[in-house]
């Protein structure tokens, strides 16, 4: 049984639909299951009683938006100083409006937010380049979900189904690890 | 005439005391001016008012404050949509605990500021090695000011004067590049 | 009068397309030029007579192509050592296949060069997002020339003009930042 | 049975003393072995046969050695076109002089190749920051062996034993996890 807890912050609405496609992709793990809450509501306990991370965010001037820096440095920061989730799995997604065509600042964006999970000792999981979807949405860190058109023009309905493929596939990869390593000692100390 | 602004987070007094080597550096420099605001204080006409933006912040989890990112995300960000600042010259400090004794993450924590100024359209300024100072607190993204023992135990009086020496240089180096390209048309649009 | 030294790798020639758009770029400037070389032809010297230093490289495995690591190993790091060539202007760009349609890693790539580049003490000029050409192939750290299409199949006749628009642009940028700052003292030391 | 290869440059012997204490570290646990290759040295059957592999890097100009990138470029590229190695387990180490106090480039280095393990699909082991040794060497990617007095003075008898603590506790994590998922089927495709 995994239970992956999924963080993120929404402005319109798109980073919100990628998480829901993490989340659903979760669900298709045997004997997995996934939790969705805003960077605002999760709790320091919520983070203990997941055997996963995963962190989501619109991608803001090249970094996570300041509402899931808020979640790291108010309830993560706390159970790094105590070494309490050590050897749990983490994991990251973003959505952008991708102005630019060369990902408009994603990278550095899964980035910061990486680096809290490394930080916070969990083993990540990447997204590899044979997944169903990612030629409309990957990048090795994690998969993208772009919010708009080529021309900066928000897309009706909002991120294509179609761009948020590699995220279900993304979610249950990360079920799949944290099954495979939860109850075994895998850090010295 | 340069006006160089330094948007700065703090906690226990380690990065606010970095922020004022920093803008004591830019008052050596003939015909500049550093004016020192806190991230909550910071708005959007003081940067337009403003030179160069040096932002500045504490490591938290490998990524920069909090607060520094809500000034991006709200106040920055304005600016980028607006194409307003671009031209004008960006630099970053950051202060830490440096448990690890390699960092403790200060690099990415600089470059997730960075890339917010990037972004901007600024120019950017280094940190050069052979800085006085450099030796007790350098990176090439900026100046880092080791605000604890190796152990991790607070520093009476805070940062060591030898670790913001560099610092001090940073603020004046800034300030020289910001009156020399101030005025001048630099990039295409 | 700006000599812009552009330094580059290339595999089948699109970052050679790129390289040739930022050299025609620095044409456009009144009293600048540029000499383009590649990695592998690159020496001290011609770094050093330089007032310029753009390094461009196709996008492997996220990061540059060992031909630029080696250059910069054995050529830019004997400059780093004797403080030589600090306060010139650096920039950089890249060309990659842009596999799932995010960047392909072309920012970490970037970020690849752009450390060396602050090392070595130059002010770094970034790519402003309203840049002619921007939506097209921008990244703020520089432009990038997709070679690919989105299935990655190469495309007849390399990277598409519209797709290198912004690098002609940032060549330009370049040699203007240069020609403002140069023969100035910006670095204490 | 877990294979770890460990393949690494090294300058003057101080990256090779830290491929040693990863290897012993390994070594260290039931079932578990370690190869150790130079990246001129190691080919695509080797990182075939083994279950995990641990780049290790000089720090040079804040990325790696040029040979590991020859390596990656010409051995590991040809592994990810192929989707060959998806679903193993990678980690990174690096040496380097430490000048400034602040890591000098150790973090983007890693990151360099962490980038490459990534796109390679390789689950990610950081490294906690409770492991014993992380105090004298340790950053959220991997550990640092640094290797020379805070003024840039080669340490007689290369890095001391208690910088090299850490990298050893990593080796052993990364066999651990390794073990761990060995066999299993985590990622869609």
């Amino acid at each position: 049984m995994a239970n992956v807890l999924i963080v993120y912050a929404t402005d319109w609405g798109s980073t919100n639909k990628v998480a829901e496609a993490v989340a659903a992709g979760v669900g298709t793990v045997n004997g997995a299951q996934a939790t969705v809450k805003t960077a605002e509501e999760a709790t320091q306990e919520d983070v203990e009683a997941a055997d996963a991370l995963i962190l989501g965010s619109p991608v803001h001037m090249g970094s996570m938006d300041w509402r899931v820096k808020r979640f790291i440095d108010q309830v993560c920061s706390q159970l790094w100083m105590a070494d309490k989730i050590i050897g749990k799995v983490g994991a990251v997604f973003v959505s952008g409006g991708g102005y630019g065509n060369s990902g408009g600042g994603c990278e550095l964006a899964m980035l910061s937010m990486m680096t809290n999970l490394a930080e916070l000792g969990l083993v990540l999981v990447p997204l590899p380049k044979n997944t169903p979807g990612y030629p409309n949405g990957g990048l090795q860190w994690g998969p993208y979900g772009r919010s708009m058109t080529e021309d900066l023009k928000p897309i009706e309905g909002g991120v294509p189904d179609e761009r948020i493929e590699a995220a279900q596939h993304h979610g249950a990869n990360v079920a799949r690890v944290a099954s495979a390593i939860k109850g075994k000692t895998l850090f010295a100390q």
